[in-house]
């Protein structure tokens, strides 16, 4: 069976005809992330990376920093568990999220809209990288898009160089596709300080904040930022390209980084 | 200074030229949410209706039945606050908040995916509509997407009766968009178990299971649903129609109730 999606009865209307077709609906599965087996969080996602998605949250709120802080990684995609076991007893993020969770907007925004607690550093570097290359860098990932492409309806982000994209992801939820870069390149230890992401969704602040604490300089969409995104760009040291589309964009941070 | 959107410095590429013009982007405002004063949630949203919101959210999370339950709304919008009164207290509902916001896929989808307490009854009535009338809402809903037009970033939602709007609220938040519906229509005392709600977003089991808390018996979206959200309108009884674009839409769930 295919964890991703699944063919469901529909009714078709079309051109004022009814008729019953099977049709392929995307997976809405329940994950739940154990903590040094403390049942921790339960994220609905698509059931794809389902370790990169725990692995990627836990480093979003805090609880992971690196590779070396992982002693062991059990998942189990049937159940829609993952455990994650540390040597870290991560007191304070543990702390800080059920916090957060009760106090800040759950299922609505940011989950830290306090920017203090929201990252160690601004990224300030010497990126540079040509609009061209972003231009294509989005036309690759939309062309990826296979899960959308079968059932409509998921997100997809995507983390690139500047002539290609190193990983795809897709979900239905969209901080998902962030948090599963975020935990496949924590898994490799790969540097991001010189990486863009690029995402089909709109950039909330809670986006750009999960940028930030990746550490990358650029992060671009098709679609619009907000006002809170913009600030935190500026504050945090992050380019925001939005509207990437037919050769247009507008740069809102940072736009000495990108070159015509 | 309007607290739905803000004028922002940016820099378009396009056609290989780069200008710095202002644009407009969407605003994204924390909103606190207080019960009895006691400070329950912070949500992220496009402040317009806040009052809605709160009574929306409260509703949904099961603080409140009715407007009888409503001793007081204070609005304040630019401490983006909102306290609701209540001759309730609503203890049940408060602990199953406080514990699922901990336990569950905050941020990520669904608060409540236990169906247990997410409904009173299943949805069974005579409700029928003609699929031209889904049609001709769907295309009055689009038309009046007003802040999307301006920004490009956010989402709407509609009450209709077969014929025509109700009411429309637009918002950053998915989410947000139902729960201002939903505070509306408690506040009125509006009967809902003969509308349509109309939603511009992915219909995910979260929204589904608002609708059908609701009591409304139909859907509809130019979105795709997930497998989950059909399952859940099977139980609870509401009727999904997705992809309702170009005079065509996919239903999903009780197509009895959509005629030719």
């Amino acid at each position: 069976m295919d964890l991703r999606y699944q063919t469901v009865q529909t009714w078709k209307i079309k051109n004022g005809e009814f008729k019953s077709v099977d049709d392929v609906v995307t997976r809405e599965t329940p994950l739940t992330v154990y903590w040094n087996d403390e049942e921790l969080v339960t994220l609905l996602c698509t059931m794809e990376y389902p370790d990169e998605l725990a692995v990627g949250f836990l480093h979003s709120e805090g609880f992971l920093k690196s590779r070396e802080d992982i002693l062991e990684i059990k998942t189990n995609e049937e159940l829609g568990s993952v455990h994650v076991n540390s040597k870290r007893t991560a007191t304070i993020a543990r702390e800080t999220f059920l916090k957060r969770y009760i106090t800040t907007g759950c299922g609505k925004g940011s989950t830290f809209y306090h920017l203090s607690d929201a990252f160690s550093k601004p990224i300030i570097d010497g990126f540079r990288i040509q609009s061209e290359d972003i231009f294509n860098l989005m036309t690759q990932a939309q062309r990826k898009s296979e899960l959308f492409k079968e059932t409509g309806g998921v997100h997809s982000s995507a983390i690139c160089e500047r002539d290609r994209i190193l990983f795809f992801r897709e979900d239905v939820g969209r901080h998902n596709t962030v948090d599963k870069l975020a935990g496949r390149c924590l898994l490799d230890n790969i540097s991001l300080i010189d990486k863009i992401l690029i995402t089909t969704g709109r950039i909330s602040s809670e986006i750009l904040i999960k940028t930030a604490k990746m550490g990358i300089p650029l992060l671009a969409s098709r679609s619009a930022p907000t006002d809170l995104a913009v600030k935190h760009a500026q504050e945090l040291g992050v380019t925001i390209a939005a509207f990437v589309r037919n050769q247009r964009m507008n740069i809102y941070s940072y736009p000495d980084r990108v070159r015509l």
